[in-house]
């Protein structure tokens, strides 16, 4: 065999990623254990049967063929109203271009931005496909690096040292942010528009959590003075709409950069099934309430977690502003968040991602997605803080 | 704005490429014109309702979250038995990735074999977007030119000269051929396999017309010794099951390689809907009978084609073996494919392709989609040689 391309052999980290304990976990399921997976981001509920049926309407009506590559000009339409009603900023349909997902957004958006070789900044903690991301664009990923005690909010201070060291093309943000739940206020925001614009970089905003705020507001940074002209927001109907599964999402920017995106989308997708944009604009023309609904059960679990949290010591919550996950600082166990992930997994077969899989600054800490039934998940998670308080108080009798 | 990619700023070639009369064709249609498009390769009947059927089934069962990322199982392993059954070749799913359709697998298959900066070869004549996506994937497009005179069939000589003065990491080829309609004939494939394995390069064999062959048989490169390790094949439902709309393709290579390919997917689209993945899988169990019913109407009107043409001598025909078009030699006329296409709109509002629309060795050819009914196609058809018989008869005329 020839080689393979340098760029595709060293997209991985290379070594543990910490996903092992999801493998394990779905080892066990796969063999009739029964495990409360609290894992991946993914509703437990499926998307809508009357989204399934728009789009298999458009289907059968004969929408099989080629769609308009861009997206078809209802959908974006639809998507540019969306961004304005909540961001306020004027958006028209030659700001967005409809993709195969989010994560599709997030890899054009690089290629769009960064030349090969150049730095492109992100946050960590981070989700797990960004680095890989950024390399599969050709760029280099570099961290910018947060802090348990301030949230893991991003200090626009590091993000403007860590622009000038690296001559970036890009900072990669994330609000409400996986896997820590921050949702990031006007100030910080404010700060890292101030670098963006002093230093001439590109912000990418992935905010495919915009409905899932619990506490305070989303703010998108696309609408801070200066920053439409400087900013790829990438959207996606996969968490607001429970279509995970339907690979369908978008990126807002400027005309020229949409423009420049269209011709990358002619050379790497070939665009978005017609059927699929019928149905997301169907999906998004049921207005506000239906997202609400979807979002729901996550904050009936927030709540329930806030609670159980509250009533002990042993484990403590990052403050939770949105998204559908809690990120639990468990070094009082003295165990990494990998060991505690897997020791939880053996003792009580409860899954949760170890923070490690999301960066180095998330060590300590796990990930629990608040996505099975309200009552599995108060046990779940009852059963973890017991676990966690016992581990705590081995560990300060073998310390006496 | 900060500066765009270098990348994604120079995707297109620049200057015009031939697509006017395609954009002129479709103004046209829009204020109300009646044209005859025989522009675009796509089938004019849509998707068959059962193969819809089978996907909303899918899709209303729950099959609306993320799947497998390289592809669910069973439709890997049914791609793999519908490879061996064709080529002989030992083929098992972990020889398969399932990919968002068929240019999204050359955009990967590129990715995966070039290092920035690499060349990738290719053969002119080529489909409109080979350029770009290997400047997508930051390597640089190098074309081997073939002649009319020999069927525009790569000559594995020049092919040769070529890999060894570029150092190419890939040759692209495409049989059947859009747009000559060619056919490799084991000779040609024989000596690029040879040449592959001299050099040392990576074969990217796009094989999406591989159901619509109408004289000769289809022989993939792979089924040649030594080639399994060095090919990566391109397949595609868009062109066997009229699901153009539906971005369903994939790759079959060494299993080392899919492996790759899969980190890539991870990062640049998180996989195909599980839900097209199920119809996909009931349209390849539908076996061969289904996919000659879809192939039927272009082999239909591929003969009606070789009658008018055989009756006539101002316009010849490249030998057409295969896929969904003819490739007309209008060089007696004087004109450029491009201004034949356009006098031809405008004369007779029949729309088709200048050859230049797929590079330098096509120049003076036009492209003919055979995708309109048989009585429009053939209107359509006679109408074009009586054209060209005029110009050609005007051309001689005041050559005297």
């Amino acid at each position: 065999m020839p080689n393979l391309s340098t760029r595709i052999t060293t997209l991985n980290d290379g070594g543990s990623d910490g996903w092992e304990v999801f493998y394990a976990a779905r080892r066990l399921v796969a063999q009739g254990v029964r495990v409360t997976e609290l894992t991946i981001g993914e509703h437990e509920t499926r998307t809508d049967p009357a989204i399934l049926g728009a789009m298999h309407s458009a289907a059968l009506a004969g929408h099989t063929g080629y769609a308009d590559i861009p997206g078809i000009p209802a959908l974006r339409e639809e998507i540019a109203r969306r961004v304005f009603q909540r961001t306020g900023v004027p958006t028209g349909s030659e700001n967005v271009i409809v993709t195969p997902g989010g994560q599709a957004a997030l890899f054009a958006a690089h290629v769009a931005t960064c030349n090969p070789g150049v730095t492109a900044l992100h946050i960590d903690p981070f989700y797990a496909t960004y680095r890989g991301t950024i390399r599969a664009a050709g760029a280099v990923p570099h961290a910018v690096d947060t802090r348990p005690e301030t949230g893991f909010l991003p200090d626009p201070e590091r993000v403007a040292q860590a622009a000038r060291d690296t001559r970036a093309a890009s900072l990669l943000i994330n609000t409400p942010n996986n896997p820590t739940g921050a949702v990031y206020p006007r100030a910080t925001l404010d700060g890292l528009a101030q670098t963006a614009r002093a230093q001439d970089f590109w912000v990418i905003s992935d905010e495919v959590y915009d409905t899932q705020v619990w506490q305070g507001a989303h703010l998108s940074i696309r609408a801070l003075p200066g920053m439409a002209e400087r900013t790829l927001v990438v959207g996606s109907l996969s968490k607001s709409h429970a279509m995970t599964g339907s690979r369908i999402g978008w990126i807002v920017g400027p005309p020229s950069a949409i423009a420049r995106l269209y011709d990358l989308s002619v050379t790497t997708t070939y665009g978005v099934p017609g059927y699929i944009q019928d149905g997301a604009l169907f999906a998004l023309r049921q207005g506000m309430a239906a997202e609400t609904a979807v979002a729901a059960p996550f904050r009936r679990r927030r709540q329930i977690a806030t609670d159980i949290l509250g009533a002990q010591h042993a484990i403590a919550m990052v403050p939770s502003g949105g998204a559908m996950y809690l990120f639990l600082d468990v070094r009082a166990t003295g165990l990494s968040g990998v060991d505690f992930a897997n020791a939880l997994l053996d003792a009580h077969r409860i899954a949760v991602m170890p923070g490690e899989s999301f960066g180095a600054c998330a060590a300590g800490f796990v990930r629990v997605a608040m996505t099975v039934p309200d009552a599995n998940f108060d046990r779940a998670l009852r059963r973890l803080c017991a676990f966690g308080a016992e581990l705590a108080r081995a560990r300060k009798a073998a310390a006496r």
